[in-house]
Protein backbone atom coordinates (compact mmCIF):
# COMPACT_ATOMS: atom_id res chain seq x y z
CA UNK A 1 0.00 0.00 0.00
CA UNK A 2 1.21 2.96 -1.18
CA UNK A 3 1.25 6.16 1.37
CA UNK A 4 -1.54 8.42 0.76
CA UNK A 5 -1.44 12.51 0.51
CA UNK A 6 -3.46 14.76 3.68
CA UNK A 7 -4.05 18.04 2.53
CA UNK A 8 -5.50 20.92 4.51
CA UNK A 9 -7.70 24.03 3.03
CA UNK A 10 -8.72 26.42 5.35
CA UNK A 11 -11.66 27.87 3.64
CA UNK A 12 -14.93 26.75 1.00
CA UNK A 13 -13.94 29.38 -0.98
CA UNK A 14 -10.36 28.02 -1.71
CA UNK A 15 -11.66 24.65 -2.02
CA UNK A 16 -11.11 24.87 -6.18
CA UNK A 17 -7.37 24.66 -5.82
CA UNK A 18 -7.69 21.38 -4.12
CA UNK A 19 -10.27 19.68 -5.92
CA UNK A 20 -9.41 15.98 -6.64
CA UNK A 21 -12.12 13.26 -7.52
CA UNK A 22 -9.70 10.67 -6.24
CA UNK A 23 -10.01 12.54 -2.83
CA UNK A 24 -12.22 11.69 0.31
CA UNK A 25 -12.82 15.14 1.58
CA UNK A 26 -13.78 15.52 5.65
CA UNK A 27 -15.88 18.50 6.08
CA UNK A 28 -15.40 20.28 9.53
CA UNK A 29 -17.54 22.97 11.40
CA UNK A 30 -16.40 22.15 15.04
CA UNK A 31 -18.67 25.00 16.65
CA UNK A 32 -21.09 23.57 15.73
CA UNK A 33 -22.47 22.06 12.52
CA UNK A 34 -20.25 19.08 12.14
CA UNK A 35 -20.55 18.43 16.19
CA UNK A 36 -24.37 18.16 15.84
CA UNK A 37 -24.23 15.89 12.67
CA UNK A 38 -22.03 13.51 14.71
CA UNK A 39 -24.40 13.96 17.52
CA UNK A 40 -27.89 13.16 15.77
CA UNK A 41 -26.09 9.97 14.47
CA UNK A 42 -25.55 8.61 17.34
CA UNK A 43 -28.53 9.49 18.46
CA UNK A 44 -30.34 7.45 15.77
CA UNK A 45 -30.99 9.86 13.30
CA UNK A 46 -32.14 8.39 9.67
CA UNK A 47 -30.42 11.02 7.25
CA UNK A 48 -29.75 14.73 7.34
CA UNK A 49 -30.33 16.63 4.01
CA UNK A 50 -27.94 19.41 4.12
CA UNK A 51 -29.54 22.37 2.32
CA UNK A 52 -27.88 25.58 1.42
CA UNK A 53 -30.73 28.33 1.23
CA UNK A 54 -33.13 29.47 4.30
CA UNK A 55 -35.90 28.94 1.18
CA UNK A 56 -34.76 25.24 0.56
CA UNK A 57 -34.99 24.80 4.48
CA UNK A 58 -38.55 26.14 4.27
CA UNK A 59 -40.32 24.17 1.38
CA UNK A 60 -39.12 21.19 3.39
CA UNK A 61 -40.77 22.48 6.25
CA UNK A 62 -44.28 23.23 4.13
CA UNK A 63 -43.67 18.90 3.17
CA UNK A 64 -43.90 18.23 6.57
CA UNK A 65 -39.98 17.80 7.30
CA UNK A 66 -38.27 18.16 11.05
CA UNK A 67 -36.24 21.16 10.05
CA UNK A 68 -32.93 22.76 12.34
CA UNK A 69 -31.80 25.94 11.01
CA UNK A 70 -29.81 28.86 11.80
CA UNK A 71 -28.06 31.91 10.54
CA UNK A 72 -25.43 33.73 12.56
CA UNK A 73 -26.02 31.47 15.37
CA UNK A 74 -29.64 32.44 15.70
CA UNK A 75 -32.69 29.51 15.00
CA UNK A 76 -34.48 30.58 11.75
CA UNK A 77 -38.30 31.23 12.68
CA UNK A 78 -39.92 28.58 11.04
CA UNK A 79 -37.48 25.75 12.46
CA UNK A 80 -37.91 23.42 14.78
CA UNK A 81 -34.57 24.00 16.54
CA UNK A 82 -31.12 25.35 15.89
CA UNK A 83 -27.34 24.35 15.74
CA UNK A 84 -26.91 23.07 19.05
CA UNK A 85 -26.06 19.65 19.44
CA UNK A 86 -28.36 19.56 22.43
CA UNK A 87 -30.95 20.37 20.33
CA UNK A 88 -30.51 16.50 18.42
CA UNK A 89 -31.36 14.48 21.26
CA UNK A 90 -32.84 11.28 20.96
CA UNK A 91 -36.34 12.24 21.48
CA UNK A 92 -35.87 14.86 18.70
CA UNK A 93 -34.28 12.89 15.94
CA UNK A 94 -34.39 9.16 16.28
CA UNK A 95 -36.08 7.03 13.24
CA UNK A 96 -36.26 10.89 11.68
CA UNK A 97 -34.63 12.55 8.49
CA UNK A 98 -33.86 16.19 9.37
CA UNK A 99 -33.23 19.16 7.14
CA UNK A 100 -30.25 20.67 8.16
CA UNK A 101 -29.03 24.56 6.90
CA UNK A 102 -26.58 26.67 8.75
CA UNK A 103 -24.27 29.62 8.16
CA UNK A 104 -21.35 28.06 7.35
CA UNK A 105 -20.95 23.79 7.55
CA UNK A 106 -23.83 22.55 5.53
CA UNK A 107 -23.06 24.91 2.36
CA UNK A 108 -19.44 23.64 3.11
CA UNK A 109 -21.02 19.88 2.33
CA UNK A 110 -22.05 20.67 -1.00
CA UNK A 111 -18.68 22.79 -2.12
CA UNK A 112 -16.97 19.40 -1.67
CA UNK A 113 -19.58 17.28 -3.11
CA UNK A 114 -18.10 16.63 -6.44
CA UNK A 115 -14.89 14.43 -5.03
CA UNK A 116 -14.62 10.45 -4.04
CA UNK A 117 -16.90 11.24 -0.78
CA UNK A 118 -17.69 13.68 1.55
CA UNK A 119 -17.71 13.19 5.46
CA UNK A 120 -18.73 14.52 8.48
CA UNK A 121 -15.49 15.56 10.65
CA UNK A 122 -15.55 16.58 14.48
CA UNK A 123 -13.92 16.09 17.65
CA UNK A 124 -17.16 13.84 18.64
CA UNK A 125 -16.21 11.22 16.26
CA UNK A 126 -12.46 11.69 15.71
CA UNK A 127 -11.26 7.93 16.20
CA UNK A 128 -14.10 6.36 14.55
CA UNK A 129 -13.22 8.66 11.40
CA UNK A 130 -9.69 8.31 11.33
CA UNK A 131 -10.05 4.26 11.26
CA UNK A 132 -12.56 5.07 8.23
CA UNK A 133 -10.45 6.70 6.77
CA UNK A 134 -7.56 4.34 6.98
CA UNK A 135 -9.85 1.95 5.50
CA UNK A 136 -10.52 3.61 2.17
CA UNK A 137 -6.16 3.95 1.56
CA UNK A 138 -7.08 7.46 -1.04
CA UNK A 139 -5.93 11.04 -0.33
CA UNK A 140 -7.31 13.17 2.10
CA UNK A 141 -8.88 16.96 1.91
CA UNK A 142 -9.75 18.16 5.17
CA UNK A 143 -12.20 21.45 4.44
CA UNK A 144 -12.52 23.52 7.37
CA UNK A 145 -15.97 25.60 7.14
CA UNK A 146 -14.25 28.43 8.83
CA UNK A 147 -16.72 31.50 9.02
CA UNK A 148 -18.55 32.90 5.66
CA UNK A 149 -15.03 32.02 3.52
CA UNK A 150 -13.19 33.36 6.51
CA UNK A 151 -9.92 31.06 8.15
CA UNK A 152 -11.26 30.25 11.72
CA UNK A 153 -9.08 28.61 14.58
CA UNK A 154 -11.84 26.02 16.14
CA UNK A 155 -11.84 24.08 12.42
CA UNK A 156 -8.13 24.29 11.72
CA UNK A 157 -7.04 22.86 14.96
CA UNK A 158 -9.44 20.40 14.62
CA UNK A 159 -7.33 20.13 11.23
CA UNK A 160 -4.21 19.48 13.24
CA UNK A 161 -5.65 16.86 15.11
CA UNK A 162 -6.93 14.49 12.22
CA UNK A 163 -3.88 15.44 10.79
CA UNK A 164 -1.87 13.59 13.34
CA UNK A 165 -4.06 10.99 14.00
CA UNK A 166 -3.51 10.27 10.23
CA UNK A 167 0.22 10.67 10.37
CA UNK A 168 0.83 8.42 13.04
CA UNK A 169 -0.42 5.57 10.92
CA UNK A 170 2.11 5.50 8.68
CA UNK A 171 -0.07 5.76 5.80
CA UNK A 172 -0.18 9.09 5.16
CA UNK A 173 2.31 11.95 4.62
CA UNK A 174 1.59 15.95 3.76
CA UNK A 175 3.84 18.36 2.22
CA UNK A 176 0.88 20.67 2.70
CA UNK A 177 1.65 23.97 4.44
CA UNK A 178 -1.92 24.25 5.92
CA UNK A 179 -1.80 20.98 7.21
CA UNK A 180 1.72 21.47 8.90
CA UNK A 181 0.38 24.68 10.12
CA UNK A 182 -2.76 23.05 11.72
CA UNK A 183 -0.61 20.29 13.14
CA UNK A 184 1.60 22.71 14.67
CA UNK A 185 -1.41 24.67 15.90
CA UNK A 186 -2.92 21.62 17.84
CA UNK A 187 0.13 20.14 19.04
CA UNK A 188 1.14 23.44 20.75
CA UNK A 189 -2.44 23.68 22.35
CA UNK A 190 -4.05 19.98 22.74
CA UNK A 191 -2.95 20.57 26.38
CA UNK A 192 -5.04 23.61 27.16
CA UNK A 193 -7.62 23.51 24.04
CA UNK A 194 -10.29 25.81 25.71
CA UNK A 195 -7.85 28.59 26.38
CA UNK A 196 -7.03 28.47 22.54
CA UNK A 197 -10.42 28.65 21.59
CA UNK A 198 -10.92 31.11 24.53
CA UNK A 199 -9.97 33.56 22.02
CA UNK A 200 -11.47 32.48 18.55
CA UNK A 201 -13.91 34.86 17.12
CA UNK A 202 -16.93 32.28 17.12
CA UNK A 203 -16.41 31.41 20.87
CA UNK A 204 -17.56 35.36 20.87
CA UNK A 205 -20.69 35.32 18.77
CA UNK A 206 -22.04 31.77 20.76
CA UNK A 207 -21.04 33.75 24.12
CA UNK A 208 -22.91 36.89 23.44
CA UNK A 209 -26.12 34.58 21.49
CA UNK A 210 -25.99 32.71 24.55
CA UNK A 211 -25.19 30.03 22.66
CA UNK A 212 -21.95 28.87 24.01
CA UNK A 213 -22.49 25.92 26.88
CA UNK A 214 -21.73 23.29 24.38
CA UNK A 215 -18.29 24.39 23.40
CA UNK A 216 -17.03 22.26 25.97
CA UNK A 217 -19.10 19.00 24.88
CA UNK A 218 -17.78 19.96 21.34
CA UNK A 219 -13.86 19.88 22.79
CA UNK A 220 -14.41 16.31 23.80
CA UNK A 221 -12.71 13.28 21.55
CA UNK A 222 -15.14 10.53 20.72
CA UNK A 223 -18.39 11.00 22.57
CA UNK A 224 -19.90 9.31 19.32
CA UNK A 225 -18.59 6.13 17.46
CA UNK A 226 -20.35 7.22 13.99
CA UNK A 227 -18.89 8.65 10.54
CA UNK A 228 -21.64 10.56 8.71
CA UNK A 229 -21.38 10.29 4.69
CA UNK A 230 -22.61 12.32 1.92
CA UNK A 231 -25.29 10.63 -0.32
CA UNK A 232 -25.31 13.59 -2.83
CA UNK A 233 -29.09 14.23 -1.18
CA UNK A 234 -28.22 13.54 2.58
CA UNK A 235 -26.21 12.21 4.84
CA UNK A 236 -26.31 8.49 6.15
CA UNK A 237 -24.21 6.55 8.26
CA UNK A 238 -21.06 4.94 6.34
CA UNK A 239 -20.56 1.60 6.57
CA UNK A 240 -17.75 1.07 9.27
CA UNK B 1 -5.97 58.04 19.79
CA UNK B 2 -8.33 54.86 19.52
CA UNK B 3 -6.98 51.43 19.14
CA UNK B 4 -6.59 50.00 15.68
CA UNK B 5 -7.84 47.04 13.50
CA UNK B 6 -5.43 44.36 12.41
CA UNK B 7 -6.12 41.18 10.31
CA UNK B 8 -4.67 39.10 8.59
CA UNK B 9 -5.69 37.49 5.31
CA UNK B 10 -3.87 34.10 4.08
CA UNK B 11 -4.44 34.63 0.42
CA UNK B 12 -4.71 36.79 -2.48
CA UNK B 13 -7.69 34.95 -3.01
CA UNK B 14 -9.50 35.82 0.12
CA UNK B 15 -8.88 39.63 -0.28
CA UNK B 16 -12.48 40.54 -1.41
CA UNK B 17 -13.16 39.82 2.17
CA UNK B 18 -10.96 41.90 3.82
CA UNK B 19 -10.83 44.74 1.47
CA UNK B 20 -11.16 48.07 3.47
CA UNK B 21 -10.51 51.57 1.80
CA UNK B 22 -9.35 52.77 4.97
CA UNK B 23 -7.04 50.20 5.76
CA UNK B 24 -3.06 50.12 4.69
CA UNK B 25 -2.63 46.69 3.40
CA UNK B 26 0.90 44.88 4.55
CA UNK B 27 2.12 42.88 1.40
CA UNK B 28 4.23 39.67 2.66
CA UNK B 29 6.03 37.20 0.28
CA UNK B 30 8.76 36.53 2.66
CA UNK B 31 10.55 33.43 0.05
CA UNK B 32 11.60 36.03 -1.48
CA UNK B 33 9.73 39.10 -3.32
CA UNK B 34 9.45 40.97 0.03
CA UNK B 35 12.66 40.29 1.66
CA UNK B 36 13.72 41.23 -1.96
CA UNK B 37 12.41 44.40 -2.63
CA UNK B 38 13.64 45.63 0.77
CA UNK B 39 17.23 44.93 -0.26
CA UNK B 40 16.77 46.73 -3.25
CA UNK B 41 15.81 50.05 -1.50
CA UNK B 42 18.71 49.65 1.05
CA UNK B 43 20.72 49.22 -1.76
CA UNK B 44 19.48 52.81 -3.43
CA UNK B 45 16.92 51.67 -6.01
CA UNK B 46 15.09 54.52 -7.40
CA UNK B 47 12.12 52.70 -7.78
CA UNK B 48 10.39 49.07 -8.27
CA UNK B 49 7.33 48.38 -10.83
CA UNK B 50 5.73 45.44 -10.01
CA UNK B 51 4.17 43.73 -12.83
CA UNK B 52 2.32 40.91 -12.94
CA UNK B 53 2.54 39.12 -16.50
CA UNK B 54 5.67 37.77 -18.09
CA UNK B 55 4.81 39.80 -21.38
CA UNK B 56 4.45 43.14 -19.56
CA UNK B 57 8.01 42.43 -18.46
CA UNK B 58 9.16 40.94 -21.82
CA UNK B 59 7.18 45.00 -22.98
CA UNK B 60 9.55 46.75 -20.19
CA UNK B 61 12.26 44.89 -21.13
CA UNK B 62 12.24 45.84 -24.74
CA UNK B 63 11.83 49.57 -23.83
CA UNK B 64 15.26 49.03 -22.38
CA UNK B 65 14.46 48.88 -18.39
CA UNK B 66 16.20 46.78 -16.09
CA UNK B 67 13.66 43.38 -15.12
CA UNK B 68 14.18 41.10 -12.53
CA UNK B 69 11.73 37.95 -13.22
CA UNK B 70 10.69 34.56 -12.32
CA UNK B 71 8.31 32.04 -12.18
CA UNK B 72 8.33 29.41 -10.10
CA UNK B 73 11.60 30.10 -8.79
CA UNK B 74 13.43 29.94 -12.44
CA UNK B 75 14.45 33.04 -14.18
CA UNK B 76 12.78 33.91 -17.31
CA UNK B 77 15.02 33.94 -19.89
CA UNK B 78 15.00 37.51 -20.95
CA UNK B 79 15.26 38.56 -17.59
CA UNK B 80 18.48 40.64 -16.68
CA UNK B 81 18.00 38.46 -13.09
CA UNK B 82 15.15 36.74 -10.56
CA UNK B 83 14.41 36.65 -7.26
CA UNK B 84 17.11 36.40 -4.66
CA UNK B 85 17.81 39.15 -2.21
CA UNK B 86 21.22 39.02 -3.60
CA UNK B 87 20.58 39.75 -7.00
CA UNK B 88 19.43 43.56 -5.75
CA UNK B 89 22.48 44.30 -5.39
CA UNK B 90 24.11 47.91 -4.73
CA UNK B 91 26.38 47.55 -8.36
CA UNK B 92 22.64 46.16 -10.14
CA UNK B 93 20.40 48.12 -8.51
CA UNK B 94 21.36 51.80 -6.79
CA UNK B 95 19.98 54.68 -9.05
CA UNK B 96 18.25 52.17 -11.04
CA UNK B 97 14.12 51.65 -11.91
CA UNK B 98 13.97 48.05 -12.29
CA UNK B 99 10.94 45.70 -13.45
CA UNK B 100 10.36 43.07 -11.34
CA UNK B 101 7.42 40.04 -12.02
CA UNK B 102 7.27 37.05 -9.55
CA UNK B 103 5.03 33.78 -8.81
CA UNK B 104 3.07 35.36 -6.29
CA UNK B 105 4.63 38.50 -4.19
CA UNK B 106 4.72 41.19 -7.18
CA UNK B 107 0.38 40.31 -7.98
CA UNK B 108 -0.45 40.53 -4.83
CA UNK B 109 0.64 44.01 -4.45
CA UNK B 110 -1.73 44.62 -7.64
CA UNK B 111 -4.26 42.68 -5.56
CA UNK B 112 -3.94 45.24 -2.76
CA UNK B 113 -4.07 48.42 -4.73
CA UNK B 114 -7.50 49.45 -3.77
CA UNK B 115 -6.31 50.02 -0.42
CA UNK B 116 -5.74 53.75 1.61
CA UNK B 117 -1.73 52.64 0.79
CA UNK B 118 0.43 49.57 0.25
CA UNK B 119 3.40 48.74 1.60
CA UNK B 120 5.62 45.73 1.94
CA UNK B 121 6.79 43.64 4.83
CA UNK B 122 9.25 41.03 5.51
CA UNK B 123 11.57 40.15 8.70
CA UNK B 124 14.05 42.03 6.87
CA UNK B 125 12.12 45.40 7.69
CA UNK B 126 9.90 44.55 10.23
CA UNK B 127 11.00 47.54 12.73
CA UNK B 128 11.14 50.20 9.79
CA UNK B 129 7.54 48.80 9.37
CA UNK B 130 6.31 49.00 12.75
CA UNK B 131 7.24 52.07 13.34
CA UNK B 132 5.60 53.28 10.17
CA UNK B 133 2.31 51.39 10.51
CA UNK B 134 1.97 53.31 14.20
CA UNK B 135 2.53 56.38 12.83
CA UNK B 136 -0.26 55.86 10.21
CA UNK B 137 -3.10 55.44 13.28
CA UNK B 138 -5.16 53.42 10.80
CA UNK B 139 -5.95 49.81 10.56
CA UNK B 140 -3.78 47.17 9.05
CA UNK B 141 -4.51 44.08 6.83
CA UNK B 142 -1.47 41.94 6.80
CA UNK B 143 -1.82 40.03 3.05
CA UNK B 144 -0.07 36.91 3.03
CA UNK B 145 1.04 35.73 -0.86
CA UNK B 146 0.92 32.76 -0.03
CA UNK B 147 1.58 30.42 -3.15
CA UNK B 148 -0.46 30.41 -6.04
CA UNK B 149 -3.61 31.32 -3.47
CA UNK B 150 -2.81 28.57 -1.13
CA UNK B 151 -1.61 29.55 1.95
CA UNK B 152 1.83 29.12 3.19
CA UNK B 153 4.05 29.14 6.56
CA UNK B 154 6.53 31.66 5.76
CA UNK B 155 4.36 34.50 5.21
CA UNK B 156 2.03 33.69 7.92
CA UNK B 157 4.63 33.30 10.73
CA UNK B 158 5.68 37.37 9.76
CA UNK B 159 1.89 38.12 9.77
CA UNK B 160 2.73 36.60 13.40
CA UNK B 161 6.20 38.46 14.17
CA UNK B 162 4.30 41.58 13.02
CA UNK B 163 0.99 41.21 15.05
CA UNK B 164 2.98 40.79 18.37
CA UNK B 165 4.53 44.27 17.24
CA UNK B 166 1.60 46.03 16.88
CA UNK B 167 -0.25 44.35 19.69
CA UNK B 168 2.79 45.68 21.90
CA UNK B 169 2.16 49.48 20.99
CA UNK B 170 -1.10 48.84 22.56
CA UNK B 171 -2.60 51.05 19.97
CA UNK B 172 -3.49 47.60 17.82
CA UNK B 173 -6.16 45.23 18.69
CA UNK B 174 -7.39 42.30 16.71
CA UNK B 175 -10.15 39.55 16.85
CA UNK B 176 -9.38 37.75 13.59
CA UNK B 177 -8.61 34.34 13.75
CA UNK B 178 -6.24 34.24 11.15
CA UNK B 179 -4.19 37.13 12.75
CA UNK B 180 -4.30 35.49 16.62
CA UNK B 181 -3.29 31.70 14.70
CA UNK B 182 -0.60 33.64 12.83
CA UNK B 183 0.84 34.91 16.37
CA UNK B 184 0.18 31.30 17.95
CA UNK B 185 2.46 29.97 15.05
CA UNK B 186 5.41 32.80 15.48
CA UNK B 187 5.05 32.54 19.65
CA UNK B 188 5.64 28.96 19.02
CA UNK B 189 8.04 28.77 16.33
CA UNK B 190 10.38 31.77 16.96
CA UNK B 191 12.85 30.72 19.31
CA UNK B 192 13.63 28.18 16.45
CA UNK B 193 12.30 29.34 13.09
CA UNK B 194 14.51 27.73 10.96
CA UNK B 195 13.27 24.82 11.42
CA UNK B 196 9.21 25.67 11.27
CA UNK B 197 10.51 26.98 7.60
CA UNK B 198 12.61 23.74 7.18
CA UNK B 199 9.05 21.90 6.64
CA UNK B 200 7.56 24.54 4.23
CA UNK B 201 6.59 23.56 0.60
CA UNK B 202 8.43 26.63 -0.87
CA UNK B 203 11.55 25.52 1.39
CA UNK B 204 11.76 22.28 -0.71
CA UNK B 205 10.99 24.21 -4.18
CA UNK B 206 14.27 26.02 -3.56
CA UNK B 207 16.29 23.35 -2.60
CA UNK B 208 14.87 21.73 -6.19
CA UNK B 209 16.12 24.21 -7.97
CA UNK B 210 19.34 25.61 -5.87
CA UNK B 211 18.11 28.65 -4.44
CA UNK B 212 17.88 28.40 -0.78
CA UNK B 213 20.86 30.07 0.09
CA UNK B 214 18.75 32.96 0.75
CA UNK B 215 16.67 31.58 3.73
CA UNK B 216 18.61 32.46 6.57
CA UNK B 217 19.15 36.11 5.35
CA UNK B 218 15.38 36.32 4.49
CA UNK B 219 14.66 35.12 8.32
CA UNK B 220 17.22 37.69 9.59
CA UNK B 221 15.32 40.81 10.84
CA UNK B 222 16.18 44.16 10.80
CA UNK B 223 18.94 43.57 7.72
CA UNK B 224 17.01 47.35 6.31
CA UNK B 225 15.48 50.44 7.38
CA UNK B 226 13.29 51.05 4.97
CA UNK B 227 9.29 51.00 3.93
CA UNK B 228 8.73 50.50 0.47
CA UNK B 229 5.34 52.02 -0.72
CA UNK B 230 3.20 51.56 -4.22
CA UNK B 231 2.45 54.59 -5.50
CA UNK B 232 0.00 53.13 -8.08
CA UNK B 233 2.40 52.32 -10.51
CA UNK B 234 5.63 51.50 -8.35
CA UNK B 235 7.28 50.82 -5.61
CA UNK B 236 9.26 54.35 -3.74
CA UNK B 237 10.39 55.14 -0.42
CA UNK B 238 7.81 55.97 2.09
CA UNK B 239 7.75 58.94 4.31
CA UNK B 240 9.78 57.73 7.17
Amino acid sequence: MSMNRIEVCYSPALFDLYQDSDAYVVVVDVLRATSSICTAFSHGVSSIIPVKTRDEALAYKQKGFLVAAERNGMILDFADFGNSPYNFSKENVAGKDVVYSTTNGTKTIQTAAQSKGVVIGAFSNISALTNWIVKQNAPIIILCAGWKNKYNIEDSVFAGALTERLLQTNEFYTECDSANAALNLWQHNAHDLRALIDVCAQRERLRKNNLDDCIDFCLQQDTCNVVPIFNGTALIHAEV
